[in-house]
């Protein structure tokens, strides 16, 4: 969560100046993103009346060629009326750009975009309404992106298990003596579990509160699609059930954000039989993926770095509570 | 540069209730600050309109004791016209508030203050016209806060000598062998030169590019008052001279910056003869002054702190400068 590059002024004015959008007014780098840096921008706007913007520079983990995807996803949703930023494209139609690092100036050049400021806060403790909110949000993403284009989950089921074997049992121990027999029981459990043929289509794939903004009950914003890829809307809508309906480190379910969520989705798009069926599997795996990213990161995560840990425990005591009550929860 | 402390938008929802603003539209937690976190803050304003804060929460270095001087010399300033952000006090009048840490409800409280947020753009390579824009500012603020109470100045000679030697010779030698000789030499000049007597008052001690906001050749702001403090107007002269007129990390003076800031501060306020012919020892001691704190926090920071470190020797070598230059340069 932090400023990874120093980008001056004269910088962002230079960069700036390939849009539409009017003179640089202020700058402020942001503490969003942990594998990009961001900067909230006020320009003179375009008819001079003012303007916000998010300026995000890629620094690690994604790859350029899925950027056309991302950024082209942002701007579909928001044609469709979803609440996601669009992106604002430069004078020559370009929805990134390709600039240098001051700090390495003959080094290879980052890639920057240029996306709408949406207004909202990230709620930590939600009610209700906000779930119910979040939800149909949810559910207006899956419908709105039908016909765009595919990219694989890079962080399926067969990355759970690279990750996990990467950080080996003896890494896994380190964290809690439990985790190498509870990851390993989960994962083999999956191979014949997992469901096949659900309805698929563009997901959000880590929709955290902190990737939702709101204004009271309402959804302002979803933002941060950085993990979008093709999968079961199911496993998209579980991936969300596990970041919203527990309290307290993964301790304490939530039942009524968990009720919700799900009528909240199905006010705007009804589950399948199967679908349904799917969801306690489907949300063992979701906690299964943050478990998996999160050891690897505890284990691989260089104590200077400018990020917060982020404990696997909390998503072990998730898929606990999905293997143990998943089906009377989704039981509709 | 970071966001120190977790605030949710609830415990934000919270704070700005205590304060005539409206209702939480947006909050970034932004990239500024070294001893505080900070915040902006959007709300939907006293009359609806909209407005834009600075929520600051002091962490480290600062003295509970000392807010009081540091807040209230925004109000004065900002009432007599300088560009500075005033302080936002909440409905019984204070100028800041103590909130629990919610990482540690039950420990110490933490100060916050709600300050204006204002435009503009720290420049990292001036122009002249901007160093003379600057130069005006300063001595604005120097006049304008001639009534204001005192504090006196804990970065001054004496703290030099302590943090010096709590680096001590060993330390200094591993930052650059020639360290220890150059700022002991450097200290010992000091008790003979150091002039007394001359105009003194409230000094902002610290005007970094970073610490000033731009919009074009105009200052719209001059920020981080936290180490302002009674001194001679001449010294926070010299420190602000120290910390525009050079760039290649020290190695490059900018005579042409130089003449605009010295001219854009007389255009203000004239030097008396004594000040003009203090200046270049003050400008060694104001260089003095960044190599002991950085050497120190070179010395001092953990590696995994969030904040990056600042070579002394940028500032060893404009005391140098100042040493073979400073009669001619400061000649008026």
């Amino acid at each position: 969560m932090a400023v990874y590059t120093q980008l001056s002024a004269e910088d962002l004015a230079e960069l700036i100046s390939h849009y539409d959008v009017g003179e640089l007014v202020s700058a402020k780098g942001i503490a969003e993103g942990v594998s990009n840096s961001n900067w909230l921008l006020e320009t003179t706007g375009k008819d001079g009346g003012g303007a916000r913007y998010i300026l995000t520079m890629y620094e690690f983990r994604i790859e350029l060629t899925d950027l056309p995807f991302f950024l082209g996803l942002l701007d579909l949703l928001a044609e469709k009326g979803c609440p996601v930023p669009a992106t604002i494209h430069d004078r020559s139609g370009a929805t990134h750009r390709m600039i240098p690092d001051p700090a390495d100036p003959d080094g290879p050049q980052k890639a920057v975009a240029l996306i709408e400021f949406l207004p909202g806060v990230s709620i930590d403790r939600p009610e209700p309404a906000q779930a119910h909110a979040v939800g149909a949000a949810l559910a207006g993403i899956h419908l709105a992106a039908q016909d765009y284009s595919e990219r694989s989950n890079a962080m399926g089921l067969a990355a759970w298990q690279e990750l996990i074997d990467e950080c080996g049992q003896e890494g896994l121990a380190t964290i809690d003596p439990a985790l190498p027999d509870i990851v390993y029981d989960a994962l083999s459990g999956f191979a014949g579990d997992w469901p096949g043929g659900l309805p698929q289509g563009v997901c959000h794939a880590d929709l955290f509160p902190d990737n939702v903004l709101m204004l009271g009950e309402k959804v302002s914003g979803l933002i941060d699609f950085y993990f979008a890829c093709t999968d079961f809307f199911a496993y998209d809508l579980a991936v969300t059930h596990a970041a919203w309906c527990f309290a307290d480190h993964g301790r304490k379910f939530r039942p009524e954000i968990s009720q919700a969520l799900l009528a909240g989705y199905e006010s705007v798009r009804k589950l399948t039989p199967a679908e349904h069926a799917a969801l306690p599997v489907l949300a063992r795996g979701a906690a299964m993926r943050f478990v998996a990213t999160r050891a690897y990161d505890w284990l691989n995560t260089p104590a200077d770095a400018l990020v917060t840990k982020k404990d696997p425990m909390d998503f072990v005591r998730r898929m606990q509570f999905y293997e143990a009550e998943g089906k009377a929860i989704f039981a509709s």
